[in-house]
């Protein structure tokens, strides 16, 4: 036992979408790391740690605690240097940091915004008024608002796509030929939309499919749909 | 002599703007090969080689023809692997082709639109019917109707350019501590703006100038404004 507990966020009937708490868990897999999950609902998340922390993921690694995927996973990189590595070489770690700055930045408003009224409807009752308060401040809408514009959303990701599109078109996986977490961070974005909602991001005949099929057949995804 | 002969986009005054023209010459700069440089307008690229290519960069290779960058590029990291990588390693190599692949569907369109009427003013007369009718079917307007929209296509570009300012943040170069083909695809984009143009894309104080100085300082630019 590595005696690390992560907490992650947890909605209706189990499903688990948090695409940073998706990353850190895609980390722990690679390294093969045992580790237990606490699942919490948004509005349980101040009462971790005696409130040290505003979001998900969380985790305790015998004692030291920490948040943020990226900072959690550059930890599990250097504690855990004998397992596999996340980033494969220096130049592969600049690579996950720019597709996550990339996905981050680029992907996940469009894909938030053609989904949300989805999220809500599978977030837990608990939670659902402070995730409409605060995402409708930031929407500067009321949730169902974003529904006439989701297909304009859903273009701007898909045109969005075009680098990893590309980039697939001459390899199976982001860094070469096997995963790392380049792909976990673009992959969680595809993990936590379709754990949340049925709303196709892709056409069918996408090249990213291929990608994305064997990323779900390769990991252990429980807790998604 | 390793007998490498560029055809290179000339406009007004000797000015080099093509961003896909420099990714070849900052290549061949970086792998310290010496080359001959022939300046060619729009309108005389079909009479290069009897009509084989419809763009710029061409280069001959003792008699090896070839068109478009990143397959020039590749190309001279195959053939020269005895001097200083492209790519400094595989993941490096992926690293690369996204970042290029961002730049050329993400960066260019914005910046094209931004500065469309001064690069019509940079280039020689001789080729500005050409430009007109193909640019104004592509932009689908005038090119003087961009104008009114120049701030909102710069502040599309500079949300865009996220990713790259977040890992220069922690890094002097894309690819970790030496320049590599990832920062020529996004310096080529600075290049052919400030070649065209006066219109300044980024804030005084945005991190992204200070790479942008280190890159200007050490590769040799002549051509640029």
């Amino acid at each position: 036992m590595n005696d690390i507990t992560l907490y992650d966020l947890e909605g209706r009937n189990g499903r688990r979408f948090s695409p940073f708490c998706w990353r850190v868990k895609l980390a722990l897999q690679h390294k093969d790391l045992d580790y237990t999950v606490k699942p919490v609902r948004f509005t349980e998340i101040p009462a971790v740690h005696d409130g040290a922390f505003k979001s998900v993921p969380i985790i305790n690694h015998q004692g030291h605690w920490m948040d943020q995927s990226w900072a959690i996973v550059n930890y599990l990189e250097t504690q855990f240097d004998d397992r596999p590595s996340l980033f494969g070489s220096p130049t592969g770690k600049s690579l996950a940091e720019f597709v996550t700055c990339w996905t981050d930045s680029q992907l996940l408003a469009p894909v938030f915004r053609a989904i949300v009224t989805d999220i809500y409807a599978n977030i837990q009752p608990e939670d659902q008024p402070y995730f409409r308060t605060t995402r409708e401040k930031r929407l500067g809408m009321a949730l169902e608002d974003t529904l006439p514009q989701r297909d304009a959303n859903r273009s701007e990701f898909r045109q969005k796509l075009y680098p990893l599109r590309q980039l697939l078109g001459s390899q199976p996986y982001l860094g070469g030929g096997q995963a790392s977490h380049a792909d976990y961070a673009v992959f969680s974005t595809f993990l936590w939309a379709e754990t949340a909602s049925d709303f196709a991001l892709l056409e069918d005949d996408d090249p990213v499919q291929d990608w994305k099929r064997r990323m779900y057949r390769d990991h252990d995804v429980s807790g998604s749909y």
